[in-house]
């Protein structure tokens, strides 16, 4: 029997690798000799580097690049097999480091851009950045001026923006833009639709989780609209309706304007990468699983990307959350059966500290459950009552 | 296909009947066609009646008796075809019964008498009596009193004794039981294994739920120890290191005492009666379940009697819980799988309003797996990978 293991992480309790590691060791206790392919999945936050590294040949490069406060830290991204880097942003810009120190007006980015060019200079072709996870809310300035690109104010000085002075750009200069970026093809992995600005932006939607007051977010939308005009004058692309432009603090939006990068859905993004259709040949089960099944998780999340693929493939799914809510159509989706990992009527801060063994104990029971219907396919004589 | 449904309660939740119903409905959407087969399992407490109705030809009786209090009350026993009464002791002297004049040195079994004299009197030559989810701690004394057994106080005046009496018996006087028991096979069904008194004794284990104070308890104890010992003294059976005598308030013993009764346990005469080793030939499932599947489950309980019996038809037995913790050795009792109902991590005071619509989406999305289990198999050739 094949089984793929390809679950998102549990946010708060569980990473994919753990949970994959605890899905495959289940398996190969029920169905010895079975082959359990582990594809720890992350679609563009925190642990998209893993991923990648867990599933094809590549290496974790470490360096040192500016923090979210313009200090040192040391970081990594991933160099795949192929002259392809790897870049998580919330790896230099993202939330957990921010600790008590969050504020969206004054964070930045420009580690991104040291991360991209390291990996330029290191012989990338082609680089993909997971925009996820990201405390800032500056529209890739500050990754754009570390990569040469100008940012002028009024007075002609030119300055690094960050969220709170955005609305202090006059002119952007993209000529700076390092000559290395020629001929790069950028993909940024994005899965929110959110415009840059409004009431559905970055600074309405993102700002409050990232430490802004009401009035900050206001301040910062306003600068959004404003690197959105500017944007527009000097650089000719226009991201006031664009879906998406609003992601990762407008990350979204700066990548393409600054970079040319292209924005493409975190998991299909890894699902062609790791060549999850082959996979598919000959599986008999995708294990999927995310913390909390919902509504969203069949817009372009990791279960309905790969539940999409394995139907088309005809592989039964079989999704374990942490919570599961009932949605409807997810059977018509490609999912087969949805089990959440609680075993007793217990809150989630009683829960939480148990998600490993109710993992464990579910997932066996799912598999126990299989077994059991093999018997029964069995001792009748192969044919399955229907 | 054929599928036993054969659930108990989920207490404070669903009723069994309830439950037989949601899974066979889910069972005839999932698998249009097939076989449902509903018994509504109770062991003995309150219920059992119904259950046994459920499953067998037969009528309940509406009759008046004495409740906890002596008060007139109207309530029911069952009489199945072949002159078999079925009765619940709940039924007149049930803890619910009691709302808030829960009292064991007071409430009385006098109406178990009367119930069972009327099904006598009806043509009834069996009785199998149900104890469980009683309020009362008097050794069946009420009973027995009712159908004509003496009980004298040093004064040599007779009385009914209660808990709080028991220490006023001087003499028991069987003689004058009903001469309608004569020939009257009386089988007392009952799941628990406290002796009459002591430590793990009826009243230490079970007074408090009763509403006994901690110095109540102590009174309750002295009095089941005299009890015990009277009945020794004048009618020749010791019960001091019985199992189960303490059943129900010390019913377990009285019922032997005063009736000749015969202690079974409840899920092995529910099965033998329902002869569910018969309808377990062709089946390709037995789902059952409970509110908490917990060590208890597999001593005696609906559970492991259903599981063992099923296990030497070589049925897979999958066991929906509204808790489900992972006891030792549960699989090898016959358990193919356990599932708990609980799709998010929420506290019981927020789940148990959810308990339906719960059931029913596991149990479907058992059923689908179990559907999904089958399309790999005949994708294999019928033959199930290992």
């Amino acid at each position: 029997m094949k089984i793929i293991i390809a679950p998102d992480s549990f946010k708060g309790t569980l990473s994919s690798s753990r949970i994959c590691d605890i899905i495959a060791n289940v398996a190969l206790e029920q169905f010895p000799g079975c082959t359990a392919v582990k594809l720890p999945i992350a679609d563009g936050g925190e642990g998209s580097v893993d991923c990648f590294l867990g599933c094809l040949p590549g290496e974790k490069i470490w360096i040192t690049v500016k923090n979210l406060f313009m200090e040192d830290m040391q970081t990594f991204y991933g160099f795949l097999r192929g002259d392809i880097a790897v870049i998580e942003m919330a790896a230099c810009a993202g939330l957990p480091l921010a600790g008590s120190r969050k504020n969206p007006l004054s964070a930045t980015t420009y580690g991104v851009g040291q991360l991209m060019l390291d990996a330029i200079h290191r012989g990338a072709k082609k680089i993909i950045v997971g925009l996820g996870g990201s405390a800032t809310n500056d529209g890739a300035c500050g990754a754009a001026a570390a990569c040469g690109v100008r940012f002028l104010n009024r007075a002609g000085h030119h300055f690094i923006p960050v969220g709170g002075t955005l609305k202090d750009i006059d002119k952007i200069d993209i000529s700076g833009l390092d000559t290395a970026f020629k001929g790069i093809e950028i993909t940024a992995m994005c899965d929110v639709d959110n415009p840059m600005y409004g009431p559905n932006g970055a600074a309405f939607v993102f700002g409050q989780q990232k430490g802004a007051s009401e009035k900050d977010i206001e301040w910062l939308d306003c600068g959004l609209r404003h690197l959105c005009k500017t944007i527009q004058e000097d650089i000719g692309m226009d991201f006031s309706e664009v879906p998406g432009a609003g992601a990762a603090g407008a990350m979204g939006a700066g990548m393409t304007a600054f970079f040319g990068a292209k924005p493409r859905s975190g998991i299909e993004t890894i699902l062609d990468r790791v060549k999850f259709d082959d996979l598919l040949a000959g599986a008999h089960w995708v294990i999927t699983g995310e913390g909390r099944f919902d509504s969203q998780s069949l817009q372009g999340k990791v279960v309905s990307g790969i539940a999409r693929r394995a139907m088309k493939h005809e592989v039964p799914v079989i999704v374990i959350a942490g919570g599961a809510e009932t949605i409807p159509n997810m059977y018509a989706e490609g999912i087969s059966a949805v089990f959440s990992i609680n075993r007793l009527p217990e809150d989630f801060s009683i829960s939480r500290h148990k998600s490993e063994e109710n993992l464990s104990i579910t997932v066996e029971n799912v598999f126990r459950l299989i077994h059991a219907a093999g018997m029964v396919g069995r001792g009748e004589g192969m044919a399955w009552p229907e």
